[in-house]
């Protein structure tokens, strides 16, 4: 029989007997304890929904408890701005009409024959519903093949080529679940063992150590110079590569973020080529996070993929590209959308990340069809382009200026220094605490940047995460914010920051 | 700049020049090769998408190139009808239409207020849709929180406490990538190196083997019982731990299916209450595979849960249950939803398993939505509520005459025996192969189940998946097959199935 969730309930538990309480209460504690996790899991760290967050929310509690009481909250601040991480739509970015159109068509097909819906949905974001669903018969419901539907990795292949001016396949291309999945699967590919270990940027996107930290692989840092603009130094890269080395690290590969998380910048095709060629020489493994490549602010930067440049050197280094629906200006994170690219990688290592992605099955069709409305937009001279257009623009040029204004304004608050905010979604001013504040924290048993992240939260409401959470020079301070507030509520946001900042400074520097 | 997506593909690439390509072709290979993957990689076995799914999709491109060509592609077949994996909607069952019409409407909310909507959207859908949004007003496209929407684990939770009849927790609830997501975290938590093992059943859904591979642990089978229709015996779970024990594993959890996948057994509650006191006197974690919760077919027969029986006997066993949007009677495994519930898992092992899952950001909001569905439907008494009805009844039953259909016409084919086919989407029967046949699979290189398999795909188009991927009593063969297609091609698949069969027999048997 099906069983039918919509019984009532009816049979409420009883409570423990006193006896079976104190049984309960002293026996020994389950097999599943701290102490016997798999230490792999307890040693990774991901502070962008780390301790910030989870106070942050306690805060929203709070809030919401006093607000259904009609009492005050006692806080300052009467809701939290989420600033600790790039998530456009929560805070109030639109979606794409057209995207979301062929969505609603797809995922209810009867919409596209009902005769009201010519009333409703455009000539084109129709006739796009029926084209994926004529080449997906299962529609959405149905679990897509592993590497991802067809139709969406050949508008890929075709978007990659379009961009680089090479061609792409689509039997290079895996759909993944949002860009983070891909980079699990690649880096599960890579680390053997504990004596493997991966290039990373510092700062990086906390994904990357907490992923080496499951698979139990080394993070080999390499920092980018805040100095030059969070700029790339090859100098530097040697230096980490050949540190490791001596160590006894086999490192295998290279991670870059370009344009950067949570630093912005936005990479020359030189340094581009520089790297290739370090990966080439050393014979390493190149890991290309691009999910801001539609992120890039300053006038005449263009972004450049590490694809291009491979192929423009038709370089043999073994590339993984990846890519996802969640930034850029669409900022679909939800939908949990992304892909990789695969170039120079042999067949019979391509067969492995084809099995690896398997046992997950697939990633969610409606995400898969979101990256094929993100590579595959309205084009000029269908009905849907120009308000394809006027919305893309339109937040593009808005995060052009809430970046601008932002890095403008942190330069101007106490003790407060930010580069030149030219891509991505992000700020990572640096912070010079006074030795005071640095005592304060460390009596209240914090470190000094998580410290002053909380001190932000609870005056302000405003949640970013700490520069530890991302790695950062020792001894220096930082914290990432975003800059997706909506334009009317980003000033009142820097006000809130400039004075709490500056009376935090004056206070420890008085 | 935005990196416009439309730019055409206009600077094509060069080949190599012969030198440069020679270069390429004499070059040592690459960082990563399939010799220098990470071996738990390579050892991972996942058959639902194996040999034979690769195998069928190749033959799928033929047809596909014959039919494009006008001429006849040189198979006996001119579909494939994948019978490998539960994938209802790819065969044809429609979705549950009330879910697609929230879906629509959470994904384009614009429908919510256009003036034609009332003409299509029942007005209980709009509610529905206008409920979602006004608990999560960033909606499909933005992340939410890590353990997953509030409202959908608020619904869990009344779901999960109407079917047990004991209260259960939203705090308890995470919503998952289907249910595989849930698996992997716990199994990735559990595993601390090769010495620790897991129970899980021969046969088994492959999931649970490929990710112990993958996390390093081992894999400690116990058999059911074909001869009592895939029973549950406690005495082979004590051999199975004892043995185990003996090799110096260090086993930490239990995984049971149920209903059985691809056994499709039932368990009473009999047998329930054998395994959680198993797991309580042995000091093991207990892993609930629950997914076809909703797919019982025998009169009488009712599902329950371990979660019930663990609080009717309060006992402490730590719990983890699993639920998915893939089966059921919705069907829905491109969505990728699920929960996980834990039960009797402290707090500091709940926030190690909080802070696994925040490194994916969050599981699909669609698919969140979807879970949201699946637990509180319409009910009596709601506009949408007959169709529902008449959808989720139509669908049961007509799987329940498959079921019986196949099962009976499986045990008329020559040397073929099937269990009663009382749950789940499979039928896992018995292949007694002359020896003649498994010398021509040895012959051909192939496992005797594999080139059974192979034979029949090759033969009729109808893609299986050998008994091998799940676990079998060495020395036998079986093969698992959805009963899925629809009731129209049931009867055709069944044809062919027994004229391949009965002719193989009488080839090899002669």
């Amino acid at each position: 029989m099906f069983q039918s969730p919509k019984l009532v309930y009816d049979t409420p538990s009883c409570p423990p007997s006193p006896l079976q309480a104190s049984l309960m209460s002293t026996s020994s504690p389950g097999p599943l304890s701290h102490s016997t996790i798999n230490p792999k899991v307890t040693s990774a760290q991901y502070a962008v929904r780390g301790e910030l967050v989870i106070k942050a929310m306690e805060y929203e509690k709070t809030i919401q408890a006093a607000r259904e009481a009609s009492r005050p909250s006692g806080l300052d601040f009467d809701r939290i701005i989420y600033c600790n991480i790039g998530n456009p739509q929560q805070l109030q970015q639109k979606p794409i009409t057209f995207f979301r159109q062929v969505l609603a068509l797809v995922d209810y097909p009867q919409l596209i024959e009902h005769p009201s819906s010519p009333a409703i949905f455009p000539p084109d974001a129709i006739a796009r519903a029926r084209e994926i669903l004529a080449a997906e018969p299962g529609g959405t419901g149905a679990y897509s093949q592993s590497q991802g539907i067809a139709i969406a990795r050949r508008h890929v292949a075709e978007f990659i080529a379009a961009r680089d001016g090479h061609e792409a396949s689509a039997e290079d291309v895996f759909l993944t679940e949002g860009a983070s999945a891909g980079v699990a699967a690649v880096i599960k590919m890579l680390v053997r063992d504990e004596s493997d270990g991966i290039m990373v940027p510092i700062p990086q996107y906390p994904l990357y150590t907490a992923t080496l930290a499951l698979c139990g692989g080394q993070p080999v840092g390499y920092y980018l110079n805040e100095a030059k603009g969070w700029g790339l130094e090859m100098s530097e890269m040697k230096r980490a590569l050949a540190d490791a080395r001596a160590k006894g690290i086999n490192v295998r590969a290279v991670v870059v973020i370009n344009p950067g998380n949570p630093t912005g910048q936005n990479l020359s095709e030189n340094d581009i080529k520089g790297v290739v060629q370090f990966c080439q020489d050393e014979n390493l493994v190149m890991l290309a996070d691009e999910v801001y490549q539609a992120n890039v602010y300053k006038d005449g930067d263009r972004f450049t993929s590490f694809k291009k440049v491979v192929r423009d050197l038709q370089s043999p280094i073994q590339l993984f590209s990846f890519h996802s629906t969640s930034k850029g200006v669409i900022g679909e994170c939800g939908r949990r959308g992304g892909y990789l690219e695969i170039t120079n990688i042999p067949a019979d290592v391509k067969e492995q990340l084809y099995k690896l992605v398997s046992i997950g099955l697939c990633s969610n069709v409606n995400g898969q069809i979101m990256v094929d409305l993100m590579v595959a937009p309205p084009k000029s001279g269908d009905v849907s382009y120009p308000l394809y257009n006027q919305e893309v623009t339109g937040i593009l040029s808005s995060l052009k200026r809430r970046a601008t204004k932002l890095g403008t304004e942190l330069n101007t608050m106490k003790n407060i220094s930010c580069t030149s905010l030219d891509g991505a979604m992000y700020a990572f001013p640096s912070v010079r605490l006074p030795p005071a504040a640095i005592a304060a924290a460390k009596a209240a048993g914090k470190e000094p940047g998580t410290w002053y992240a909380l001190e932000l939260l609870k005056a302000t409401g405003v949640c970013v995460v700490p520069g530890g959470g991302f790695g950062q020079v020792s001894g220096t301070q930082h914290f990432r914010t975003t800059f997706l507030p909506p334009e009317e509520a980003m000033d009142d946001v820097i006000m809130r920051m400039r004075k709490f900042n500056d009376g935090l400074m004056a206070k420890y520097e008085a």
